[in-house]
């Protein structure tokens, strides 16, 4: 099919499963990446995914984030800086012993362990944030935490994803390359939160003073896309250079209306779609898939793990209502964790059932995770409204 | 390089170089195609043409033509178009005859003769649509006069590519092939003035009642995309497609306003500027190229041709100033003689002289009509302002 047909057909049956999740009370997200897993290989194989297509769902989670950043704002993020890095800790490495013992209680390889240990651990930033978008929720307590915290989690993720890496190469070279990733990384952070954040800064004030109309828009586009790339460079994934921009440039964009409206469209009217269909296409399932012994146990892992580590980290900084949110809010896993388990399975690091039981999971907690922090939400609201309520005389 | 980094490097510099040629009062565009030019083939060589960007490019020029459609409406259009039926001939025919006559008398074969005379013919309806909103005046007499034109020169030109492609294969296949595209064109216009015209409001109206907040935006993308695609499967060009859907939905995307700003910004802002900086892409030229004795001929046939023909076609419909703009406004030859040329090269029809010429020809086309044009433009205004003043007593 023609990439410009594969991209009207992406646009055209995600929005319209969007619009038909949403009219039921569900996040449009799921009706997109629903759309994806129709259009893929396992239901009407007419799209499969490709570099072209690719592109447009990097687009689609750099503008993801960057918006999400611009909403939330340096001030929230730093605010929550203490409650994000024990909740990052506690909800990464809860899922990741959880994992571990699991394999090695059931007699997997080491490697094996170590590999459902790390997808456990990583949590699909892009859902996450969709769904405190959706729900409105991002600049709360609770959608700090989670937000700050699935970021560094993200960094962890993939570091431990390189100390796989060098673990199955074992060898010298590897380890220098873990050193060399770990370095990249830190150096990445540092260098944006100090001259980077002054440069970003510059260089969107000046575009403010041209003669080009759409100069602003442009380069408000351009700094997300070359933070993110920078970000990915370094070893760090796209999101994490996104979303740091957004922050950076956070009040000169809220200030500017109309700007940021026509970011919103750039990014949910168009890319940020093709990015969650584009998920939906990662899946590659049969009927075969669902019969895996694993899956069941994998499911609950992958939620138990993620709400015992979030709550356990979050709980000294929230209520308890809000920490079992954080919890719930870490659960959903995604792109990373699909994309790993299909490198793992093309490599012959882990069989086919455990690769099933992986993907049934990513896709369970994709859809499990905004339902229940939905209900979550309004359960508790409602509980806090009849606390607050005037006792009956 | 990475696509990303690709599509980052050609925004960053088409986006400087616009913004140096609009400070000097020249046009943006002409800026974004230089480069196009400084990093593909022919100078860095850094970046080359490829499925990916031509994806990006192509959503680019759907950008461009829906947005002059939303700008200049059907009444406008509607009412320019008797002279645009005559001027639109002239402009294909003037060009033909000089093209034609010049080949015979310079000895070349047939196929060389037609060549030549389909290259003249073909007006880039990209680069007048864009000098004319950069000059402000798309909604002139003179601008949709020009827009109208080439509207229709780019379908004539389009069914005499396929007449040529017809010749040099021979044979009856060749010929049904030709009769097909006449045909299947003919069907496309049809069904979107009365059906399709239709139904892509219906669409837009029902689009505005659904719960997604970005919907509108995403049906506007939707509809120029798939009305494109739809126009390009005919065997036309994407951007009469993408005119025709903007034609339609004009009054109810300029009522609002946030909608319409928000389209600019998609075009403007990122895709029309990757359309440019491809075109820029296309070229490769050395010093050599310059040498062809037939480079000075075929650029004073190419202005000849179109400013005469344009002048007589609308000169019983405009004053003689606005009928020499028309002239001018045809001028400019783009992507598609570019396209044509290459394929030609390759399949041995002409030879790398020629080949030559006509690239240059099409340089020198894009970077002087827009100067003639605003020249042009402030010229007969001072000219019409002083002959407005009241005499001296």
């Amino acid at each position: 099919m023609d990439f410009l047909l594969e991209i009207l057909v992406i646009l055209i049956v995600a929005k319209i499963f969007g619009e038909l999740l949403e009219q039921g009370g569900f996040p449009a997200m799921i009706g997109e990446i629903g759309a994806g897993i129709l259009l893929g290989p396992s239901v009407l194989n007419l799209i499969s995914p490709s570099a072209t297509l690719d592109l447009f769902a990097d687009i689609g989670i750099v503008a993801l984030l960057f918006i999400s950043g611009i909403e939330m704002n340096l001030r929230s993020f730093l605010e929550s800086r203490d409650a994000a890095i024990v909740t990052a800790s506690a909800g990464v490495a809860v899922p990741f012993i959880f994992g571990f013992l699991f394999g090695q209680v059931f007699g997997m390889t080491t490697i094996e362990s170590l590999f459902i240990a790390i997808t456990l651990s990583i949590t699909s930033i892009g859902v996450s944030v969709r769904t405190l978008i959706d729900l409105k929720r991002l600049n709360t307590p609770v959608g700090s935490t989670i937000i700050s915290a699935a970021v560094l989690d993200d960094i962890i993720g993939i570091l431990l994803l390189a100390f796989l890496a060098s673990i199955a190469a074992t060898g010298s070279a590897a380890t220098e390359k873990l050193l060399l990733t770990v370095l990249a990384s830190i150096v990445f952070l540092v260098a944006i939160a100090t001259a980077g954040r002054r440069a970003i800064i510059w260089v969107f004030d000046h575009a403010r003073r041209t003669e080009t109309h759409e100069m602003v828009y442009s380069a408000a586009i351009i700094i997300a896309l070359l933070s993110a790339y920078l970000a990915h460079t370094a070893g760090l994934h796209y999101s994490i250079g996104a979303f740091i921009a957004g922050l950076i440039l956070s009040n000169q964009i809220r200030e500017d209306h109309m700007l940021f409206d026509s970011l919103m469209d750039f990014g949910f009217g168009f890319f940020v779609t093709i990015f969650f269909a584009s998920v939906g296409l990662l899946f590659d399932f049969s009927l075969e898939t669902f019969t895996s012994p694993l899956v069941l146990p994998i499911l609950i892992l992958a939620f138990a793990g993620k709400i015992v580590g979030g709550f356990l980290g979050s709980i000294n900084f929230l209520d308890r209502a809000e920490a079992l949110m954080v919890g719930i809010g870490l659960s959903p896993r995604g792109e990373i964790t699909l994309v790993v388990a299909k490198v793992a399975l093309a490599g012959g690091i882990i069989a086919t059932g455990l690769y099933s039981a992986i993907m049934i999971m990513v896709i369970a907690t994709i859809i499990l995770s905004p339902l229940l922090m939905k209900r979550v939400f309004s359960f508790f609201e409602a509980r806090k409204e009849r606390v607050t309520e005037p006792p009956p005389r």
